[in-house]
């Protein structure tokens, strides 16, 4: 890989994920910011709400990748185990931060502010908050890992406030060419050949399938223009040479 | 981990799903077909269409968990390599398997069965197919792996066909209290304690953000009815004794 790419790795946590309570909206939103901003997510993992599998995806991860990602369990509730396991990842102390604590207190009376609602004012030392501006309690990064919350409107404010202190690498841009009609098995093996003589190109083929017909669409992504472009013309070349079939 | 406990691990696999483009469905709903028939999803991975990550994530899961799902990379493109890696990780030889093209030649002249398509009909040595009643080229079970389309309808239809054939456990049972109007770190301590007095369950509280404000929802599961309805009254029992406040 070249200098310029950086990488990142998300870790959802969660066992309402993983038994189907909850249908994850954050892959998704994910992938597709960091690709915008020119970090290649790598690898997602999903984990249940346990400390020993959390702690062993976080130390796999961030020693992978760039950066590593969280989604969930900074809460109040005994579910809520991210920041502990996160600071027993990284082998740092989790301290209560003042300034947490006066954030929840614009909003919460002094009497409210119990055991459960201090816990998630405990962030590891040498953590930076990462702003939380619908309810106030921050998520944060220690070295390369970013830990956010799982609600998705906060989460989505909480990856608006971190990004702009990320590195960032070249864009990974992308063009979608239609291969209307033309079935993958027909331009299988002249897609093969455009793959291997476009070496700085990732070629992919996706069929989708609507009323009993499939539908493909053939992606080219590259971070050099110029080379898209002389991809996707030659898939838009060999696609007006293939005969139209069932796959 | 009781003996009827029958585990699975979920590996998605391809770049569409990581660089955004694609928004995966597949994770969801298997998660939830699985919990309604006794398998406890444990772990989702989603690795890139490249040889080493794949053979590395099917080599870690299968021997970790009592099934393993794989999703996407069956088709005929170039890009299209999770029979070359399960065969891969498990040491076992590929080969043309003649009821698959049988079954393709169903559905295509015999001069359309090009060399990609005949890619489509290699499982490994000591496989079971996994009907594909859609477009015919079927998915495998080899051993403890499960090799499925990426198409959603595709999956759906292998995950029926294939699901009579395995080891199921104890269902896990779920129920939902709603916590309307109590905040979560309001009663998160007597929920803490809930939970240590019902070790055969898992309890957790789920945020959501809607319109300005948080609706919290108590989910209790469990394998035992009893020992799930006794969870579920105490947690009835206890947010009668909380007052309403900003969480």
């Amino acid at each position: 890989m070249s200098q310029d790419t950086i990488t990142a790795a998300l870790l959802v946590i969660g066992d309402e994920i993983l038994s189907g309570r909850t249908k994850d909206k954050n892959i998704g939103y994910i992938a597709e910011y960091l690709t915008n901003i020119g970090i290649d997510l790598r690898e997602v993992r999903v984990v249940p709400d346990e400390m020993d599998e959390i702690v062993e995806a976080v130390n796999r991860l961030r020693a992978r990748y760039t950066y590593l990602f969280t989604t969930g369990g900074i809460g109040p509730t005994h579910d809520d185990i991210t920041a502990d396991a996160v600071s027993t990842a990284l082998g740092v102390e989790l301290y209560e931060d003042p300034r947490i604590i006066a954030a929840m207190l614009e909003r919460l009376k002094p009497e409210d502010l119990n055991e459960a609602r201090r816990r998630m004012a405990r962030i590891p030392v040498g953590a930076e908050h990462v702003v939380n501006p619908i309810s106030k309690v921050p998520g944060f990064k220690i070295e390369n890992v970013i830990v956010m919350a799982g609600v998705p409107s906060i989460m989505q404010a909480m990856m608006d406030d971190v990004a702009p202190r990320l590195q960032t690498g070249a864009r990974m841009m992308m063009e979608t060419v239609e291969a209307t009609g033309v079935p993958e098995g027909t331009y299988a093996a002249a897609l093969s050949d455009i793959a291997k003589a476009h070496p700085d190109t990732i070629i992919g083929s996706y069929p989708q399938f609507h009323e009993g017909r499939f539908r493909n669409q053939i992606v080219v992504r590259s971070k050099d223009g110029a080379k898209l472009q002389a991809a996707v013309e030659a898939v838009g070349a060999m696609l007006k040479t293939m005969p139209a079939s069932p796959r």
